[in-house]
């Protein structure tokens, strides 16, 4: 699993946590639901998550393109706005849960958060 | 949802997040099997959650068992070890889910992450 913050809102860390707290169990649901046997690896291998960040909301699309093209799922957290960012903002990007050589090609080249 | 970490660690913005992030999929999975109610309103109210702080072990083993004692549900977060700490360490604890108005006298006074 991937979860990708958006840079350019200067979330604290707080906060940044929160949104890829949010983006993994959004994924988990939603792997649930459409990958049981992807989310059953991927919590009996510990469950492995990457934060990492990219500065602007067009390049989180163009990453969320290009995951969905691939076949691994995607999900967006959208902030309900009550402290740092105006409500509906689009904080962060969940991908997978996959194959590290899945994700990999992706999001490998990406700094951590 | 209240997710506390583990100060004295000092760890990087990217390592909570991801800390924070294993403490909610593991109590959204205990929830799932141990008050699935909870679970559901939690979800339906946007799956609210806190990241906090406090510095020590200690302190993290003193919210638990508060929490415990007052039924909510209680995980820790172990990490692998792989990068900035040793195998086995103790790195976050998860609290919830659980109406605010019974996981605010246990973590209300603790500074955001």
């Amino acid at each position: 699993m991937v979860l990708v913050v958006r840079g350019e809102l200067r979330l604290t860390a707080g906060k940044a946590a929160v949104q890829v707290a949010h983006a993994a169990v959004l994924l988990t649901q939603k792997a649930a639901a459409r990958a049981p046997r992807d989310l059953a690896d991927w919590l009996a291998d510990g469950q492995m998550k990457v934060a990492v960040t990219v500065p602007t909301l067009e390049e989180m699309s163009s990453l969320e393109r290009v995951a969905r093209a691939a076949g691994i799922l995607t999900v967006w957290v959208e902030d309900a706005g009550f402290t740092e960012v105006p409500p509906g903002t689009r904080t962060c990007l969940g991908l997978g849960p996959a194959r590290v050589n899945a994700l990999d090609p992706i999001t490998g080249g990406l700094p951590l958060l």
